[in-house]
């Protein structure tokens, strides 16, 4: 049985944030496990200064890569890089060497994701910035991702939380630049990734809202015609596809209909009209996912919450629910393989 | 005492909605005659109508204007337009030709304000849409009320619930439309508008968060450049002038902080950014003030609820706090005409 449950690699994220003393936690309560065999990849004097923090104790066992763990033992399995002196750092302050090394760290595991050893990454909290002063010049991690992969396809960031996937057409860009990169094509693209994503997470039919981009889905025509000549249209290709999308919606109530029930998924125009709404409805307690690469990304929707790292209080509920997430996505692909 | 209570017109909106049934309950339980003079400005035949949906009996006395109003008699002064006849339109479904009487009817009441013969108006909610095919060609009503009023200056909408103001730059027109409003003048004058309106129904120090327009604020200038070359300069020209604005902020986080008390107001730079914020958060029980005018307008932020219109089961109290916030402005404007 435990042969055939998902691998998922394990990185604790920055080593500023609550990312160490919430993986140490998870991996102490073992919970996940039934779910999954989860490998812990990154430097074991962070996740022992974690589980200081947490007040957990843990009995790592080391191996060179995913592909030598032994699952039949006990303990925690762990590759340890070596790479990360937490002493080096001042909890709960952002530090671009700190971000260098969690993307030094994540590139590892992803080396071991295309040497097929592992099938899903979960990573704990990072900072964006941090990351980007530490020199990896991606706008986000998910760009950093799919650059590691040599990804040239589709690939997208969704926001999941209790059964509602957002998704959006333009991401780390200005208002400007977004404006121009809603074309039919964009849209398109964007749809058939959603659905694709959210089938492939075992919803059999989702029901995706399209967001209008200007005021009153453009009052007709009034306050813009890209809904006219853009929007609606892609949603009518997609449709003749068999997507189930509508739309275009004024965006200002579409979250409110999605909430309600209405949809399982909206997409949006542009950054900020999902984000204000996701972070108001607490997607931050979510998780997000990065749709469209060959290995499955999830990542606790939250921060680094400097604010409170350190103190062993952190929740650990959305990092519970994106390693389920990414588990769940693994096993439906790892059973398509082996029915295949 | 009474004679120096402020003096508001109710209208009571669309005959087709909720309006005329929340204006007959509103007029019967006759709370807020303590804190204002209420006349009505509409047809006998519609707020009748309302009186039989909402279940209430009216003791309604007619004046040919409000300066001709009795304030010592009893009953409910009505000035009767007998322009309106609620049998011509079904119930529930939007008509031209309802919006046009809607737009007639608001016209006589600014009449009213002009003569100086009422201090404000609240009217019930109104259909835009229905309001513009019936040829009052105006993107929303605050901007029919300003070409009404012959208002040349600055004036905007402001919905307001619980102590939070919420206001912005730009309005119903294209997102692209809205990126080339965004100017150094533009947030100006909603800055300079939005204190003194709050000021005006009492708050003293109003403290202002202003919105960023790019994701992340832009990120340093990574995604845009506004909020280096013109927002931020904006806010701090008007903290010099002495007003208690600051940002831009992210606008995926600032609303929540502003709800969660640290801020009084939040100016948005365009309509769905403050809007998915302000309706997520039930906005639509709060109201609706268009500032800067010469009279004051109120309305509940809810529309004509065609869903339950005609039933009686209206809540009346996004309406009774319209009344208040009127009231509220109207007797503070008062005062200082007295004292001056």
């Amino acid at each position: 049985m435990a042969d055939s449950l998902p691998i998922i690699a394990l990185t604790a994220g920055d080593c500023t944030g609550i990312g160490p003393e919430q993986t140490a936690r998870i991996l102490a309560e073992g919970k996940m496990r039934r779910l999954a065999r989860l490998v812990l990849v990154g430097d074991k004097r962070v996740i022992e200064m974690g589980a200081r923090q947490a007040g957990v104790s843990l009995d790592l066992r080391f191996y060179a890569s995913p592909g030598a763990v032994d699952w039949e033992a006990p303990g925690v399995p762990m590759v340890d890089l070596g790479n990360t002196d937490p002493e080096a750092f001042e909890i709960g302050v952002a530090s671009p060497e700190s971000g260098r090394l969690t993307g030094e760290t994540l590139a590892r595991a992803i080396d071991f994701g295309k040497a097929g050893e592992i099938d899903a990454i979960t990573f704990a909290p990072l900072n964006k910035q941090a990351m980007y002063r530490g020199g990896w010049r991606f706008p986000d991690e998910h760009k950093m991702f799919a650059n590691l992969l040599g990804h040239t396809g589709l690939f997208s960031e969704m926001n999941v939380l209790e059964g509602q996937w957002m998704t959006r057409v333009t991401s780390h860009v200005s208002l400007r630049t977004a404006l121009d990169q809603v074309t039919h094509s964009a849209i398109c693209d964007a749809l058939t990734l959603a659905d694709e994503t959210m089938r492939r997470a075992g919803i059999d039919h989702p029901r995706i809202a399209v967001a209008a981009l200007n005021p009153h889905a453009g009052e007709g025509g009034l306050f813009g015609m890209e809904e006219i000549e853009i929007i609606r249209p892609a949603v009518e290709t997609m449709r003749k596809r068999g997507i189930d999308c509508s739309g275009p919606y004024p965006s200002d109530t579409i979250y409110l209909k999605a909430f309600a029930g209405e949809f399982d998924s909206v997409l949006a125009m542009y950054h900020d009209q999902g984000q204000i709404a996701t972070k108001l409805k607490g997607f931050n307690k979510g998780v997000t996912i990065t749709a469209g690469l060959d290995i499955v990304f999830t990542t606790p929707a939250h921060g680094t919450a400097f604010d409170i790292a350190g103190k062993g209080v952190a929740n650990i509920g959305a990092f519970e629910a994106a390693i389920g997430l990414a588990t769940r996505i693994a096993a439906r692909k790892l059973a398509a393989r082996s029915a295949a």
